[in-house]
């Protein structure tokens, strides 16, 4: 028996999330189909972050446990074979420690959302991006990233389904940079709650677009209340970029 | 009567191309429809660059006359309505002046090709580059590159089908470059041949994994004939990304 450690690409918006459901394709069923596919094994693939319908990965990491016997290479070039026709890629492959937990071994997962931020809606960049017409001041948004970072209770940027036991986390990092018409906002954390960056995002923007002041975050979330935040930002422009170990 | 420049913004990989044609939907004749559904009138929209099917483009120009007095903002904003189920995005509009002609005042037009140079397939950007599993020899690309550079009879880099008069162009800057996962060819002409840079591109690629050496882009450059050359490359991975006037 080996423990295979994948590192994957993928599309979200062909499927309702990482995560199996009764409501259509999620990304680790397919993957566990593929592996069936290919090595008539019925297993389960755990995977780190249990990304939302339409939220893609260009580092997403999952294992799984396999009784044949064979080699990084012919796994990798085998799942992207039977993966041929799905928005799924499997970019590594390392055979790993029984150890090895994709969850709970990881030690940081980051993440990157893309916002469009010019007045025509994107054409090739299409589900990729958050369309935000009007301009934003990211130096704004920026500036109330920070209160963000550290340790805190955050509540507030939660999504009520949220099952974590838990709603302290600590924020590593979060910038907010501009590229020519995209503004672009990375951040870091061991783990994070649901819809947490897609909340923080949300809210980021109400100072992005001055309705909101810069310390209008701290106060939200100081509240401990998600209704004091911003609305949750779509999926379209959120990407598992990477995890840690 | 106004005549308007448009910066135009597309996924060529739903058309048959720039221009009108019988079998399938052009981007042209969209944006001709979208004409006649904001200001009812029958227009030929005449493009600077003849994209052939599944080429994009990030600045594609196009020019067209209207009897109806309007402005820029109102053009943008209702063709992008208009546009919203296709991937076509007008960027920027503009007044021009009756000599300006979109095709004939180009002084420069700059094409970039995107090549994926990884194992595994693309999943988030299929059909946006050209996938190469094997490895590419980038810096060898870039040798060869220059031979193209400069005023030549382009007899080898041409389509059978290709109208032009001359087979004689002048190619400005031509550069291999990469980064991280992609390679990204640029290419900068007053104009070029039919397929001109897909077969730069499919013969450069025959550099990149060491079938020709360096030497025999000249040589096939010399030949003055189409067979001389590499394939051409597919569509996917090439974007008209500017014309300057």
């Amino acid at each position: 028996m080996t423990r295979w450690k994948l590192v994957i690409e993928y599309d979200g918006g062909n499927f309702v999330g990482w995560q199996r459901q009764d409501n259509g394709r999620s990304v680790q069923q397919v993957i566990e189909e593929a592996i069936v596919g290919f090595a008539q094994e019925q297993v389960n693939v755990f995977g780190a972050g249990r990304t939302d319908s339409g939220v893609h990965a260009l580092g997403q990491v999952a294992h799984f446990d396999l009784v044949r016997d064979t080699d990084p290479e012919t796994v990798r070039d085998a799942l992207n074979f039977h993966l041929k026709t799905d928005t799924i890629t499997i970019l590594e492959v390392e055979a790993v420690d029984q150890n090895f937990n994709a969850r709970f071994s990881a030690t940081h997962r980051h993440y990157q959302y893309r916002i469009l931020n010019r007045r025509a809606p994107p054409a090739i960049e299409r589900g990729h991006v958050w369309h935000i017409p009007v301009e934003l001041d990211w130096r704004a948004m920026n500036e109330a990233a920070q209160f963000l970072i550290g340790h805190h209770d955050f509540t507030s940027f939660r999504a009520a389904v949220c099952q974590s036991d838990s709603p302290v986390k600590t924020l590593d990092a979060l910038t907010v940079e501009r590229h020519a018409d995209e503004i672009v906002i990375d951040v870091s954390a061991r783990s994070f709650l649901h819809n947490q960056v897609r909340i923080i995002v949300g809210t980021l923007r109400l100072v992005g677009t001055s309705k909101w002041g810069v310390a209008d975050v701290a106060e939200a979330l100081a509240a401990c209340d998600r209704a004091s935040a911003g609305p949750t930002a779509p999926p379209d422009g959120l990407y598992l970029t990477r995890v840690d170990y």
